[in-house]
């Protein structure tokens, strides 16, 4: 008796887990093996630090426990410890949590607290939006705002500072256009930017004109001329919208998210988030630009913090700007505005030095291209580079909208991964056919030619230019049709893929370009448990239920962190 | 059998320690009970979490296991669990780690890895050392350096632009005053920034002039006409620097320090250190201004991070330059520069403004106030803020040298802090005659004025300007003796205090001054196990044998950091 007392007392010094470890039973369950094909389970087991201890192919068994009587003076064998909790799945089908490789966080928690014209369907719509947001913000020093489309309008020109004054007058109002890449302002933000018709708008940037004086709309660089003196969101306005953005984003089951163009300001509240124990959704932090990757991270990329939830891994570059505003460098003018090729942000010696300066110090490299010239000048960079700086750096090329033909096998050869939001596709397909004219469409939003040039190919939503909504990109990866399923059989379809490769993209790739592999982005034994709970099983719909698919559960290391509805 | 298996298996589950538990045992302990005075004890227990478990008074006895035997079925009681280690303490005497109440980490780290020309004794051993170091820094672009006194020189005034270039004439060097209250710039770093005879100082700041030029030396804010263009040190420098900090803060004893005047950058290697578990002093933070703060730490102070090593908790503020630059702002002339008086750096109601700023997000202010008409200015700020800003501020005054004798029993009145620091008593007393005469030193470097006045006395030592060892501070505190027992018998003895408000003002009063007094400080149940042995009973010695300690060994958190020799 004294024996096996003491033996129990041996057992007591042993380590215990500090976690709970759990089963979810009973479920529709779909993964992709190494290779990426879906394979299929009944049941996860979570081990102790919220990874996964195992996919099992049907339901679980509790283990039973009947030891042989041991020898005399012999301890009986130790009980198998029970699962500290069990979920019954209901055969619902459970999926990897899905990641977004390319969004702004606190952009989007920051639209979402903010005067979003992204809904308005006409310019009086907006108008109106807009006079309603003052009246009912009275008090405010200015009026910042975003989401705003021409195109969407039908206005067929960009809108004017008169028409801006004729919502709101008294104060200055500054209204992003949707892709980030220009501003709208009224005549009393042009004044307090001290803006004048001698004004010259600086490199990369281009200050729309009208009878001689600013016509109302900046773009690019010339948004700067504005945003010098828009007050800046204090930082309880970004702790609350870095909230907000968790949520919508778990909402839609994003589970982790590279962040590209991470400020310092941006920085420190995640760390705030994540110092009080609130930060749920993973964080891939690409600096916004070299000085804030030195003043965040310092001398190398930080190590995985909280449990592997925020890591400063690289920077974010950006080469040029976006189609709809022109701003996409290209190699011929623009089919609709003839003596236009767009612009490159960064001369090239610049960005050569800038992709060194990251590179040497380990950091991972991440450069917005999304016009052709944009994209071979990346390229080319990177294949001077690459002499120098060898090992595993995986390169960066966000958005690589539109791809010389000659381009897309460089990709692979150099080891560059292709970072791609297929919702982009969906919004853009009328206005890239205009701005491109039909005969320069070969390698324009290639995702099928990105994976037969065994390119890697990570999907993202550019969130907040367009909703997160994962289940969207795999719709339009696999149709190239838009929400009301136009063009009909999708548009240039021989780039439609799979849904082992969308969902792939939105999951293994979008790890593996953010460093993460190994960490999260796979139901794999050792990675992180972070999966979703669905209404239907994906893996067998058409795209256009995909794209209706809810999310009824969203799981986080192991722990649950939302539930549709509660 | 199986009955005592199954309550072995129950105790399984029981929440087991993370950490081990140990007992320092056989040790001359002193400690201060809550009331401030000396206890003594034999032994120290330490719990599972780093924290003071118990004080024994004597030895520590291993707990005897002679359990009775139990009922029928019920288990044997649990046998109590044995200390993970022992430490023979040898008979050594253990007292609790030494708080700096104030003090300038990351510029000591930096101090150690630069030019440090505070053992100098003359200009020419100076220029010397500056022309070797020089030598031995090849390729720099720049030569930075620390610690010039051209009181230690004897040079009667202060060294010229002239002198240094006859040391170093083809690079730009720029080297600061002991204080930080002045520097020393050659020709070339002068040409450099743009500096004419025709340039202005800027407010709170003075050009010393020579034949109509600039003469070599900026004072206070004018430092910032040459500093602007120094290049600031990488990264990878800060991260050697606070490695190298903490090395030596941990070999004279000091466990925490509170960091007066955090930069972002000093902050972000901080982090660095700590999320790779290299943190070991306990770092209390004060921001670098209102802008620091806002970016630092956000809307409120930060939680106390990494296991109470680092937290934000508060904003530090320059009101006035010091004495020994003539940058102390005074209610009368200095004695020895009629007609100047130093300035105040903030204006008085942008005085009130920043700190309002500060406590209306439940930050903590400092005041740095040097001289009468500072300190004055300070502590009416807190009154007129008293009546907004309720509750416990524990407003800071940082330094407090030179204080009108009305304007001592406010502080205790107003519930000021006055944190100062010995070490600057036995540096300037010869100065601080000089600068205010006999007449005006009644309330200079006033300790046991502030205690009779029931105002909280927080030590620390202002390193880098001064050495960081405590116990030349406490010895001080003790003796108003400088290194060289001079002068005999102290400078204005009346001021000496007692071993145990001295022992007080380096541990309790220096956590309570940073909010940390329910962390660390004392080694009172509960409070983090901060301890160090020492190579003699302090406690029982005269002063200049106290600042002959030798610290043997550093404890944080129940963990040893540093053995001497090791």
């Amino acid at each position: 008796m004294k024996a096996i007392y003491l033996a129990a007392i041996a057992a007591l010094a042993l380590p215990l887990p500090a976690y709970a470890s759990g089963v979810v039973d009973n479920v529709n369950g779909i993964a992709l093996d190494p290779s990426g094909k879906v394979v299929r389970f009944g049941a996860l087991l979570i081990d102790d630090d919220g990874k996964v201890e195992k996919l099992l192919p049907g339901r679980y068994q509790e283990p039973e426990y009947k030891p042989k009587k041991p020898k005399k003076g012999q301890p009986w064998p130790e009980r198998p410890k029970a699962p500290s909790f069990k979920l019954d799945g209901g055969g619902k089908t459970l999926i990897p949590g899905l990641i977004d490789a390319h969004g702004h966080v606190m952009g989007y928690g920051l639209s979402l607290i903010t005067l979003d014209l992204s809904d308005t369907r006409s310019l009086a719509e907006a108008q109106a939006k807009i006079r309603a947001y003052a009246q009912a913000n009275v008090g405010r020093k200015w009026i910042i705002g975003t989401g705003w489309n021409q195109e969407q309008w039908g206005l067929g020109r960009f809108p004017t500072a008169a028409e801006l004054d004729a919502a709101v007058g008294d104060i200055p109002v500054w209204l992003e256009r949707i892709d980030g890449h220009a501003g709208w302002a009224n005549s009393a933000a042009i004044r307090a930017a001290g803006i004048t018709p001698a004004t010259k708008a600086p490199m990369g940037g281009r200050i729309e004109m009208a009878g001689g004086k600013p016509a109302g709309v900046f773009v690019d660089k010339a948004m700067d001329l504005i945003q010098k003196i828009t007050p800046p969101p204090a930082p309880k306005d970004r702790d609350i919208a870095l909230e907000k953005a968790q949520r919508a984003l778990l909402a839609v089951g994003i589970t982790g998210i590279a962040d590209m163009g991470t400020s310092i300001d941006d920085w420190q509240a995640f760390r705030r988030s994540a110092d009080r124990g609130a930060l749920r959704v993973r964080i891939m932090s690409y600096a916004y630009g070299i000085d804030n990757m030195v003043l965040i991270a310092g001398p190398e990329p930080t190590p995985w913090l909280y449990d592997d939830h925020l890591r400063m891994g690289g920077v974010k570059l950006l080469l040029d700007g976006a189609l709809g505003s022109r701003g996409a460098w290209l190699r011929a003018d623009y089919a609709d505005a003839p003596g236009q090729r767009g612009l490159p942000m960064i001369p090239d010696t610049q960005l050569r030095n800038f992709m060194s300066r990251a590179a040497m110090d380990n950091f991972q490299v991440a450069v917005h291209a999304i016009g052709d010239a944009a994209n071979h000048e990346v390229l080319n960079a990177i294949e001077e580079l690459n002499d120098t700086y060898k090992g595993d750096r995986r390169w960066r090329v966000e958005h690589a909208q539109i791809v010389t033909p000659s381009d897309l096998p460089r990709f692979g050869q150099l080891g560059a991964i292709a970072s791609m939001q297929p919702v982009h596709e969906a919004s853009d397909w009328r206005m890239a056919t205009a701005r491109l004219g039909e005969a320069r469409l070969n390698g324009a939003y290639a995702w099928k030619a990105m994976l037969d040039n065994k390119v890697p190919l990570a999907f993202g939503s550019d969130v907040p230019v367009e909703s997160p909504n994962p289940f969207a990109g795999i719709a339009v990866a696999m149709s190239r049709e838009d929400g009301k399923s136009e063009p009909a059989g999708g548009w240039i379809p021989d780039q439609r893929i799979g849904f082992d490769a969308a969902l792939d993209g939105f999951t293994r790739q979008a790890a593996y370009a953010g460093f993460a592999d190994k960490k999260f982005g796979s139901l794999v034994p050792g990675q992180r448990a972070d999966f979703l709970l669905i209404d239907r099983d994906i893996s067998a719909a058409r795209p256009a239920d995909i794209r209706q698919t809810q999310v009824l559960e969203t799981w986080i290391g192991g722990k649950r962190v939302y539930v549709k509805g509660q």
